[in-house]
């Protein structure tokens, strides 16, 4: 099996079941065509047409946006079509350097389609015999997403009011218990992007890589109940389990086949997929 | 000034002037319109319409087609529509990976919008201070393209009938005289991607990058008159002057832009164009 196909499932979306959602002129999201009748039953804060959804003009600011969407969004979670509120607000923007339209909860990212922000550590370092080895998460079985899968160093969605480094920081402390003594000598090493269609919406994320070369007498050790254990793999071992398996979650796959692109794991003269997936990692142009 | 200017100015070109270029049912390239009218001149070679240029389906294999258009390019060399054959055979196909539908004089590649694939080399070492430095090419300012450009260590395009390893070696050791004891430490690193309109053709190339760590004690000699000699400049210093001048060749450019983001020379938090940088540098989707 290949690594492409990883690219190809977390790019599987067809925008004809979905409206665009606009907010002051500018397209920010996508809204099951479901979902958007349903939110037409808030002519306060959403119009909707056959066409769109838009955003209530007389909400003219961030804030009166952001306080107007969060009171609709606990009658979509009584309706299932979001789980429990995260407390965690995220940026609703055109681009990761563009101005915030408003705030929305996490948990309603992908039900309104706008593009969500993340971050991913790869952590790595060299093997006495010279070769590459990564230390990877194995998540935690008794948590709702992804259950037991492995992951990398250290990951997460991006909350308003940090930067992508802060962020970055703040969680390979909280799940690998790794303090910025080791961790400030990460360097970010690019972007990937995938837009996937979900059962009630459409994930558009854009994850920031890092990569972390690990000191070979540092072992990262749980620090929350994100993670229950971390093992150091060869790298050569983690493409070939990435090839044959879905042992990784899903855009885990993503972040380590551009990290081995980067560092040297894939030739371009031996694997069929090279110049596939050096351009299918960086998202389709729509994103 | 920006480095993200350079991925537009290698992204200009209106497909509406251009003709699809068919071999076999596969769009293979791109023909101007006027182009196209020229090659209409030669029918049992090309049958031309105002949708298309398609490649006579009389000729059903590989020799057949190389050898039917190559008597047809001294007559655009004589046109002015290309350059001087340059006795370099390219492999005309969809992708990397894929097979050959024949293959085209270099000099031809872009009249008739065919992929190019091409090699280049980004050599760098870290100063005494930890500093990164790259070593840069002045290319020679009497050779007929881009002269007097600064450039990467090495590059080349990808002749047909060798692997990019052994062309991106073979390169290192004709530009630079840096021979497989020091070269085969390089590693490959992705590939960049573009599409731009020249005067009677439209480029479109995927470029295969490669790092290589020269060791402190090696300096890059030129070993043929492409360049005409060799600086170690300090790579903040490197991207500053690509943000500032056009003094690099233009696709050298994007393969620099392309190394700092992958070494972590730009950082997502501060410079405004990182997510479409990460983009842009993979070139468009249809290519």
């Amino acid at each position: 099996m290949s690594l492409m196909r990883h690219v190809t499932d977390c790019n599987r979306a067809d925008l004809a079941d979905f409206h665009p959602f606009h907010v002051d002129g500018r397209r920010l999201g996508w809204v099951r065509s479901r979902v958007a009748r349903r939110l037409a039953d808030f002519p306060g804060v959403f119009q909707v047409d056959r066409q769109a959804v838009t955003l209530a003009e007389t909400l003219t600011t961030p804030e009166a946006r952001t306080a107007a969407v969060a009171e609709v969004l606990p009658r979509l979670v009584e309706d299932g079509l979001i789980g429990a509120l995260r407390g965690e607000p995220y940026r609703v923007t055109t681009a990761w350097a563009a101005p915030d339209a408003f705030t929305l909860d996490r948990a309603a990212a992908s039900l309104f389609g706008v593009l969500s922000f993340g971050v991913h550590l790869n952590g790595w370092r060299r093997l006495d015999d010279g070769r590459l080895a990564l230390w990877i998460a194995q998540r935690n079985p008794a948590k709702a997403v992804a259950p037991g899968k492995l992951d990398n160093l250290a990951a997460g969605g991006q909350p308003a009011g940090l930067s992508l480094r802060e962020n970055m920081l703040k969680e390979v402390a909280e799940e690998a218990s790794l303090g910025p003594e080791v961790a400030q000598a990460m360097i970010p090493t690019g972007a990937i992007a995938y837009r996937m269609a979900t059962g009630h919406g459409l994930r558009r994320d854009v994850l920031f890589t890092f990569d972390l070369e690990v000191p070979a007498d540092v072992t990262p050790t749980p620090g929350d109940d994100e993670v229950a254990g971390f093992h150091l793999m060869e790298a050569e071992q983690v493409l070939c389990r990435i090839r044959e398996s879905d042992d990784f979650k899903f855009n885990v796959n993503l972040v380590i086949a551009h990290f081995a692109l980067r560092h040297g794991l894939l030739s371009p003269d031996n694997e069929p997929d090279y110049q596939a997936l050096a351009h299918g990692l960086a998202g389709p142009a729509d994103l």
